[in-house]
C-alpha cells in the first residue's frame, strides 16, 4: 500500500489512470518519429500497470486516423494485451445496467466479468473525433478493441438528435463512482442540443448525492466560434471531476469553475501534432484517487515525449544586429536565426541528458516575426544544417508577419472604420438590426455577418466578409469596451435588448440567461479566408464585467 | 461421445474442422449478399463448436480483402470471440518449439496455452494470397486476429529466398500430428524454389514415422501456366493428408495421389466468388478425425450456401426453335433464354424448401453460345424480368461465342497452318530452334513464342501472338499425339534433345527428372488477349506416355 498526496491507498480509493489524445500512428510513415505514439502508449500502459491503478479512463482519440493502419491496430493490440491482461484481481463492482452502458456492443458487458477474458487493467474510453464512428454500421477503431474484449467503449449514443447518458456505475470499498461519458460530437451540434436542453445525465436513483460523479468528454474546450465548443456552464453541476479531452496542452491540475462547483482537468495529448506553444508545455498523465466525494490527482511526467522547444523572434527588435536596408542583412538574420536554434538544441541535449526515454532529436520550431521590410530567406537550405539533430528538420523556421499596417486594405473596410469612429456608447444604443441596414448600405457583398444574441442557428443575416477587414475592428471594439465598468448600464440596456430577440423561443431553460452569459473571448479560426461575425451581449460570469462583443467564428 | 464413419471419438482421436478461403467481406456491400460471407463464416465456427472439434483448421483466404473493412473485421472478431472462447477444454498438447512455430507473433505460443484467454475451440490458419502480409512491417490481416489472441497464425516464413518448415507438433492420446503449412506464396516462386531445392521440411527427430503428417497450402493446384502452379509431386512423400486451400471448386473428398502415396482434400471456398461450374459445386467443410495414422474425413454440407444454378445453352442447336435469319429471332431467343432462367429459379425454389438456412435468392448464371450467326440482345431489360428474384440481376446472361471459324485471320496464322499439315514425326523432329527460325520467317511480330524446356525463366523466344490463332493449333497438335504409344522413340528423341538445353545449369537436382516429368496439359488462361507459347517436352507421370507438347501459359 502506498501513499500519494493526502491520500491513501485503501480498499475504499479507487486508483485511476487518466490519459487521452494518445493518437496512435500519428506520423507513423515518419523515419524518425513514426514510433513515438506507440512508444509512449506503452509507457502510459506500464504506469498503470506499475501503480496498480483499479482502471484506465481515455479522454478520446486513442487513434490518430479514423481507420488507422493495421501497423497502428496491432501496437495497440499488443500493449494492451500485454498490460491489460493479468492475474492481478479486480476489487471494483460494477453497479449499473451494463446492457445499457454498452448496448452498441456485441458482447455489451465490462471486459473484466467475461469469463473468457483475464483481465488485470480495465480500460474505458469515449471515442474522439479522429476516432469516432462512420459508416453505415457506426463502427469505429475502438469497436474492433471492444469487439476483442480489450476496451469498454462507453458515452456512445445511437441518436443525433438527444443524449441521454446513463453513467457507469462503479464500487470500490465505500466509494461510489458515477461514470458519465459523451463520445466526440460535432461541436456545433452539441452545443446545440445542450442549449436546447436535449442534453441529459441521469442520476442513480439510490443515494442521489453519494457518489463521485466523474465525466469524460472531447470537444472543444477553448472557443473556436460561437457556438464551436462546449462551455463549461453546460455541464450539470452535480458533476465533481471534469476530464476534458481533445485539447492537446496540458493543463492536467484539476481547475475549480466556481459556478459549476466541479472541477476541470484536461490531461492534454501525448504526443505533439503541431509546432505550437500548447504542445510545448511539459506533458503529464494523471493518476486519480478518489475515496469518498474525495479526490486527488498526481501528475505523472511522461518520459518517452520527444522535446519540443519553441522559441519566437521578432527581427525589428534587434536593430542593433541587423536592419532591413543593410546589404548582407540576410545573412545575419540567418546567422542569428541559427544561433537561436543552437541555443535550443542544447538546452534540449541538456535536460535529455537526465531522461534516457527521452527520444534523441527533439523537435526544435523557430518562429521568425519578419516584419518591418525584413525578407525570408530559403529555410531548406537553413534546415540541412540540423539534419542529423532535428526530428523535424523540414520545418524548423516558420516566418510570420505581425503588426503589419494593412494601409492597401484601408478603403475596402471603411463600413467598420465608420462604426469605429462613433463613440462607443453610440454604438452600444444600435439595434442589431441597424447595423446591418448600415453596414448593407456600404459593403460590397463578400462578407458574412452573423448576428446572434445566443446561438448562431437563428435569426441571422449572412454577408460575406473577409477577414483582414474585420480584425482590428473587433480589437479596438474590445479596447474601448474592456474593464470600464462605467459603462455597465449601457451594456445592460444591451443585453436587455438581446433578451428581447430570444423571447420567441418556445421552451425556454430556467438556465437559459447563465448558458448565454458564460465568458465571451474573441476566437479567430486560423487559415480560413471567410469567417462570420457575431454580434452578442455577454456577461462575464464570475466577475463584474459586461460587455457588448463582435465575435467572430468560422 | 459419438461416432462418425468408422472412426470413435475417442481419446485418441483428433477433431479438426477444416475449411478454407472463407474470404469475409467479399461484396459486402452488395445489398443482397453482402452479409453471406458473415453468416457462412457463423455457421462454419458454429459447426466446430457442435461437433466438438480439437481445433479448426483454415486454407487460407479468411479474408477477401488484404486490408479488410472495419465490418468486416468486427464481423470476424465477434464470431472468433463467440465459438472459441468458452469452458470446454482442450486436451491435445502442443509438442513443438511454439516460439520457432510462431516466431513471427508478438505472442509466441499458441492462444489455448494462455492463461490469459480461455480459448475452448483454437483455430490454426496460413496466410492465404488475399490476406497475405503485406508492407515495411510484413503484417497481414490474421496478424491482427493472432495479436488479440484469436487465432494461430503459422506456416509464416521470413525468407523469401527459401522455406524452412517447422511443423506444429500435437499430441492427443496416443495419436501425434505433424502440422505443416505454407502461407500463400506466389506460385511462381515457390515453384522455383520447389525446383531449386530451396523448400525444406522439418521430421521430428523422435520416432519420425509414428506421425501423421498434415500439411495446409494455399497455392494453385490446377496448372495456370507451366511454372504458375504447384504439381502435387512436388510435396514430400511421407505427408498423410493434404488440405489444398485456394481453389474454390469443393473436392473435398480426400484423393490419393498413387505416386507420392499421400491423399489430397480440396475443401474449396465457402463462399461464391464467380459464377463459374467449379463454384456450383456443392459447398461443404470437413471433419476429419485422425487417430494414429488413420484418418477419416466427414464432409459437412454447408446450409447458408446461396444458391447457385448454371446453365449453357447453344443457340444454334436449336433450329426447330429459331435460326439466325428469321426476322423476330431475337425475341424467340429471349424467350427461350427466360424460359430456361425460368427453369433454374423452380429448380432452386424447389431445393430451398427444405433448407430454412439458404438465403432466399439464387444466383443464376445461363451462359449463351450465340455463334453461327445470332446476335446478343440487351441483357439488362432481360434481367428486369428476375430483378427480384435473383441474387444477380446484373449478370444473369453470358453471352459467348464458341467454334467459330476464324477464317478472316486465316492468313495471319499460317504459319502454325504449315507447321499442322507436316507430319506428326516430323515435327517432333524438328529442334525448338528450327521451329522459331521457321515461325519468324512467315510470322508477323505482333506474337509471343516461348520455348522452354523446365522452367519458363530460361534459354526463351518471344515473339507476340493472340490467342485466337494458337487454340486449334494445340488442339490438333495435341490430339495427334495422344496416347499413341508408337510414337515412344520420337517422343523419347525430344527429350533426349530437351535435356541437352537443361544441362548448362549448375546445380542439377537429383529428382529434376521427375520435376520436370509432371503431367502435362495445356491451360489457357481466359480473359487474357495476349499468352505465351512453352514449347516442351514431357514425360507423363505414373504412365507410359510421353509427348511433346506445346504450352499455353500467360
Amino acid at each position: 500500500m502506498t501513499s500519494a498526496g493526502n491520500t491513501i491507498d485503501d480498499e475504499d480509493t479507487f486508483k485511476i489512470l487518466i490519459a487521452t489524445d494518445i493518437h496512435l500512428g500519428y506520423l507513423e510513415k515518419d523515419a524518425i518519429r513514426g514510433n513515438d505514439t506507440f512508444v509512449t502508449f506503452d509507457e502510459i500502459m506500464k504506469q498503470a500497470m506499475q501503480n496498480e491503478v483499479d482502471f484506465v479512463l481515455l479522454g478520446g482519440d486513442l487513434f490518430h486516423d479514423n481507420k488507422p493502419s493495421r501497423k497502428t491496430m496491432h501496437c495497440c493490440i499488443e500493449v494492451m494485451r500485454k498490460y491489460c491482461m493479468g492475474d492481478r484481481p479486480i476489487i471494483f463492482e460494477i453497479l449499473s445496467d451494463q446492457a445499457v452502458n454498452f448496448s452498441h456492443s456485441k458482447f455489451p458487458w465490462v471486459n473484466y466479468l467475461d469469463t473468457n477474458l483475464n483481465i488485470s487493467i480495465p480500460v474505458f474510453s469515449v471515442h474522439g473525433n479522429h476516432d469516432d464512428p462512420t459508416g453505415t454500421d457506426g463502427l469505429c477503431a475502438i469497436d474492433l478493441l471492444s469487439c476483442a474484449g480489450l476496451i469498454n467503449h462507453f458515452g456512445r449514443s445511437r441518436s443525433v438528435e438527444k443524449l441521454e447518458i446513463s453513467p457507469v456505475l462503479l464500487q470500490k470499498g465505500n466509494t461510489r463512482i458515477a461514470l458519465y461519458g459523451i463520445g466526440s460530437v460535432p461541436d456545433e451540434r452539441l452545443y446545440r442540443m445542450f442549449i436546447n436542453n436535449q442534453v441529459t445525465m441521469l442520476r442513480p436513483r439510490e443515494d442521489e448525492d453519494g457518489w463521485f460523479n466523474l465525466f469524460v468528454i472531447h470537444q472543444n474546450r477553448s472557443k473556436h466560434g460561437a457556438t464551436n465548443y462546449i462551455p463549461e456552464q453546460f455541464l450539470d453541476d452535480f458533476l465533481d471531476l471534469v476530464v476534458w479531452g481533445h485539447e492537446h496542452e496540458c493543463k492536467i491540475a484539476p481547475v475549480r469553475n466556481e459556478q459549476q462547483l466541479f472541477y476541470v482537468t484536461q490531461p492534454g495529448s501525448s504526443v505533439i501534432t503541431s509546432l505550437s506553444p500548447g504542445e510545448a508545455v511539459k506533458k503529464h498523465i494523471g493518476l486519480l484517487r478518489v475515496k469518498g466525494k474525495k479526490m486527488n490527482l498526481q501528475k505523472i511526467p511522461l518520459q518517452t515525449i520527444r522535446q519540443f522547444f519553441i522559441q519566437d523572434v521578432t527581427l525589428s527588435e534587434h536593430p542593433d544586429l541587423f536592419r532591413p536596408e543593410q546589404p548582407n542583412v540576410m545573412l545575419k538574420v540567418m546567422a542569428f536565426c541559427q544561433e537561436k536554434v543552437e541555443e535550443m538544441l542544447e538546452e534540449a541535449e541538456r535536460q535529455r541528458l537526465g531522461n534516457p526515454l527521452t527520444p534523441e532529436k527533439p523537435l526544435i520550431r523557430l518562429r521568425v516575426d519578419y516584419s518591418g521590410g525584413f525578407e525570408v530567406f530559403n529555410t531548406m537550405r537553413f534546415s540541412q544544417k540540423f539534419v542529423d539533430q532535428v526530428a523535424n528538420p523540414k520545418d524548423i523556421l516558420h516566418f510570420i508577419r505581425h503588426r503589419e499596417s494593412k494601409d492597401n486594405i484601408k478603403e475596402e473596410c471603411m463600413d467598420f472604420e465608420a462604426l469605429l469612429s462613433r463613440p462607443t456608447s453610440e454604438v452600444l444604443q444600435l439595434r442589431v438590426e441597424d447595423l446591418v441596414k448600415e453596414y448593407f448600405q456600404t459593403a460590397e457583398k463578400v462578407c458574412i455577418l452573423y448576428m446572434c444574441v445566443e446561438d448562431a442557428d437563428q435569426s441571422l443575416v449572412n454577408i460575406p466578409l473577409k477577414r483582414d477587414r474585420y480584425q482590428r475592428f473587433i480589437q479596438q471594439f474590445r479596447d474601448s469596451k474592456r474593464n470600464t465598468a462605467e459603462e455597465d448600464e449601457e451594456v445592460q440596456e444591451a443585453i436587455i435588448r438581446a433578451k428581447a430577440h430570444r423571447d420567441h423561443r418556445d421552451s425556454v431553460r430556467d438556465d437559459d440567461l447563465n448558458l448565454s452569459d458564460e465568458p465571451a473571448d474573441i476566437a479567430v479560426e486560423s487559415d480560413e479566408e471567410s469567417v462570420c461575425l457575431c454580434l452578442c451581449s455577454v456577461h462575464l460570469q464570475n466577475t463584474n464585467l459586461k460587455e457588448v462583443c463582435i465575435y467572430v467564428c468560422k
